[in-house]
């Protein structure tokens, strides 16, 4: 093998942030399997139609692609507008959008605005694993709120960690990751009421739940409230990276500040566009995910297993003495599930039909050395 | 018009951080002209081959597209080590790689990692207005280093100035931007020995100029040299949006725990592929516009302007009473060039030939005016 420049060179010699020391990059395995169930990604590969209508798109962005893209993603913006009017009923214009290289950007803009050195982020955990990590980039100081035992939110709680430690900006993730919960409208209103900064409801996969997106209360509470939300799941577009917010138009403005200038590329802009118009057929895939997440989750509490009700298109599952040695046991048997470092539970992803079935029956293989049925 | 949500609140009311407060977002005015001559796109568009080339990729990409992109970027880092072992005669891998969307994010990268608060960064200005900017938006305190009166770098007073102020980083554009200067072979060594940490050497305009690219001293400085380069200029890519950098493996690891996982999307990445292959044709673009910089620079030099002489695919150039009342002239004229706020001077990129000389005319037409001839 031909040697290459600096490879003598460590990691461990190099001058990077104390903050990073010993840090791990973040991700889940990303290995060739016949089921991969373990991101979250809708299963559903898109329509020929829409494929069509991509590379028409793209190629025609491509034309001009030595120039660089609109910065302020004015058409883009518009139809994720309409998507977010027609889809809550709300009156929102492009004033209130915008988007960035998925909802990881859009946050971490959002911290870099609003966080930073001297300013906290509280979110409460097990939630979405990226946001401490992108405090921490932004060098907002992360505070982890409780969850019950069963990872429900405990509103009164909740509301009086909010009022006792005062951060500065809150996710609320809605419906939670990884466990699937949801908060209800009232409870959500007051968590909103007690935040005394900014309110980031993450709403990823607001699509797979019937509860009504927030983006109703960006009125009411417009100097405070954030929905972040993404065309990953729902849209089956998790490898065209366009995440997005909703808010008040000057939250908007507040962000073309920190914004890198040209961020989204000709190609993405034109391939979201092409996507959000085909947003018919790809949506009819949500209705299927929740009926198949539903069926899925059914069965898994006949075989025994501790299921947390999902509203997402995953499941937190548990009972397991050993979820590590589980999590082999899917992937031997070529199924790809999400080891989230929660003691005795798993995270699967709905997937098609059949990987759904493949997922059951190596879960009833397991079931009979679930821990609750040791004891 | 419509009412939308959360329009009565204004940006002052919110709790941004302090450092953004009375902020302008970043960027040139993007307006319809005849000849746009104020970002340093390379004004050649792609051939239909490539264009055909990435609607091919880009359909097969959106194919899986409801699956997350490769994390780690394997092909496209791949296929830019052959590009920058070949363009420089260095045998590096694709550990030496990293990419991003944009160079500005390559950036932001690396001063999440090596800066950050209580560290430093250090350019010599009038340089790439982004650098202090990624700087405050990752809380690294710039210096401002300063250039002779005809914006040269003088090494000695650079290389005091970095045994002085000691930065955590410092960046060298090479060729700089908005000036066009070259820093001389053993000018950059001096530069990169005085560095008590991380240099980055910005060859954004680097196909354009010739002299040798810093990635031959990597191994030689494989602690603390990133070289960054973009595909932006010379591959006619702007729109595509990749920036990448060369470095020892261990900085590219490093970069990994700040990266935001699937940063880059399918189409991105496909496209650039496609662009990189093609580069034998896209590149052949460069030659011409260098020879076409030099063609310009000579016939404003004629009409009494004062010219940069520079290695990059713009120029800086002055003598103007008023750069501002001579900017409205030019656009008036359908030509955009760029206000770079150096009293005197003006920026050009260089265009279609064509569009060249109509910029040609307008600058013969302002040539009575200038400065030089009124005293």
């Amino acid at each position: 093998m031909t040697a290459i420049p600096g490879e003598n060179v460590e990691l461990a010699q190099l001058p990077i942030r104390d903050t990073l020391r010993g840090k791990e990059p973040y991700g889940a395995p990303q290995l060739p399997v016949a089921a991969a169930m373990n991101t979250n990604e809708n299963p559903h590969p898109p329509t020929p139609a829409l494929v069509a209508d991509i590379a028409k798109a793209v190629a025609e962005a491509a034309e001009t692609m030595n120039r660089y893209p609109d910065r302020d993603l004015a058409t883009l913006r518009c139809r994720l507008a309409e998507y977010i009017t027609e889809r809550t009923g709300v009156p929102v214009g492009p004033q209130n959008l915008w988007a960035a290289n998925g909802s990881n950007e859009i946050l971490q803009q959002v911290l870099q605005v609003f966080g930073g050195p001297g300013r906290t982020a509280m979110g409460f955990v097990p939630s979405y694993s990226m946001h401490p990590i992108i405090s921490a980039g932004t060098d907002t100081t992360w505070i982890a709120g409780k969850r019950t035992a069963d990872f429900a939110l405990d509103v009164d709680s909740a509301v009086a960690a909010l009022e006792e430690l005062r951060p500065d900006i809150v996710f609320l993730t809605n419906p939670n990751n990884p466990t699937g919960h949801l908060i209800g409208s009232g409870d959500l209103i007051r968590l909103i009421e007690a935040a005394p900064g900014i309110v980031i409801v993450d709403e990823a996969y607001g699509e797979f739940s019937t509860g009504p997106s927030a983006v109703r209360l960006i009125d009411r509470f417009a100097e405070k409230l954030i929905v972040s939300r993404t065309m990953s799941k729902a849209f089956a577009f998790a490898g065209g990276r366009v995440g997005y917010l909703v808010a008040a138009p000057a939250i908007v403005e507040a962000l073309l500040l920190v914004r890198l200038p040209y961020h989204l590329s000709v190609f993405t802009q034109a391939a979201a566009i092409a996507a959000i118009d085909h947003r018919a057929e790809t949506l009819a895939s949500v209705a299927h995910l929740s009926a198949e997440r539903d069926r899925v989750s059914t069965r898994l509490r006949e075989l025994g297993y501790t299921v947390i009700t999902s509203h997402a298109n995953f499941i937190l599952y548990g009972g397991f003495a050993d979820e590590a040695r589980a999590w082999e046991t899917y992937l031997d048997g070529g199924v790809l599930v999400r080891d989230m470092h929660i003691p005795g539970y798993l995270r699967v992803t709905v997937g098609l039909d059949h990987e759904n079935d493949e997922f059951l029956a190596i879960s009833e293989s397991l079931a009979a050395g679930l821990a609750g049925e040791k004891k």
